[in-house]
């Protein structure tokens, strides 16, 4: 029997290619974290579908809506702006930027996978080609990883695999269409939830990886 | 003006004497974790108590009850036994340790800071002398402060400080009469919420260290 790996699933892009790499040798579940994000519901909706998909049935999806209340990010405080455009190198880190916000997806995902007995812990975090966020660093992850380690029983052995945290969007792209990774069903849009607004940091990023990739993007865009 | 240092309080005898020792030379602000956990609505209360006490109106209380719903921990789920007794050399980790745990409760603490700018995050672990839960080791929370260095903006710095890591519960009791902490405010009992069992492995804990220290708990117990 395949080992179980978790696979932290937005529902965006990134998410369900790493997705896609889990699929391919292990029994899969799917953690889905709501956090007062403004597409809260469109991102579930894709996790769902996503889950559909692939047929995975052990499925968590976790509210840590206090940080909309800790605050600090444009993601979850309406009152700030979403940055348009594509991020720019050396820039400050964009508002978008949701303090240590990958952390506690972590650990929602380590405490799952340690009563669970999953031996992988997937996230598709990109550095390379992403937003500037602290979060989404390889240094990060192997850090976090060595704190689980040592804060987890003895016999709980988690690997943390973040398969596309060198890799380009276009890279992204490509290998999702590889391994027939349904994209129609995944959504990116920082802002909206019925059509992307394709102006947002995120739907730029992505838009930019499929034009690279030479493919077209299968969801529709407002712009 | 003095610097800002989170503490995390969970209303129990360790986390009073850490507050205690952060309120000597902080401004401080009070992070409180409802986690579905048995005597939850008793710890907030002694939390508030707390707070009152010194004075700190920056107060949070987070809510990470998916805890509860990821399971494998006596103090969560009530189909489980609470282990009575203290614990014991080589043993396996009690069922009271809730997988993880404590990273998510630092988590919270580390977005909070960053957006707060606060400089340091007091928590009162204690390993020495503890129940030997993996996250309560000093080992762990070195590695979970190289995480969040890694993980947060490069203008964040946030100090992880666990002035009671080494210490053992009789100069946990001794260091908060020292300190004139209010220890009568204080919850520590795993499994009731009215008056303290004084047979689970808290109880058992706390009343080794005030008899070790030679001082008469100011809580009264049913055993």
């Amino acid at each position: 029997m395949a080992e179980t790996a978790i696979v932290l699933a937005s529902g965006g892009l990134d998410s369900a290619v790493c997705l896609g790499e889990a699929a391919r040798d292990h029994d899969v579940a799917m953690l889905h974290i709501n956090y007062g994000q403004r597409t809260e519901a469109r991102e579930l909706q894709a996790f769902h579908d996503l889950a559909d998909h692939y047929g995975v049935t052990r499925k968590l999806v976790a509210d840590i809506s206090y940080l909309k209340a800790i605050g600090g990010s444009s993601l979850v405080d309406t009152e700030m702006t979403v940055e348009t455009g594509l991020p720019t190198d050396g820039q400050a880190v964009p508002s978008t930027y949701v303090p240590f916000r990958n952390a506690h997806i972590l650990c929602v995902g380590m405490s799952w996978a340690e009563v669970m007995g999953a031996r992988a812990l997937y996230i598709g975090a990109v550095q390379e080609d992403g937003s500037g966020y602290p979060d989404c660093t390889e240094a990060f992850y192997e850090k976090f990883a060595a704190a689980a380690e040592a804060g987890t029983k003895p016999e709980t052995r988690v690997r943390l695999v973040t398969p596309l945290i060198r890799m380009t969007k276009a890279q992204i792209v490509r290998r999702g269409l590889d391994l027939a990774v349904p994209l129609h069903l995944t959504w990116s849009c920082y802002t909206e939830s019925d059509t992307a607004c394709g102006v947002c940091e995120s739907c730029r990023l992505r838009l930019r990886g499929f034009a690279q990739a030479g493919e077209t993007d299968p969801i529709g865009y407002r712009a």
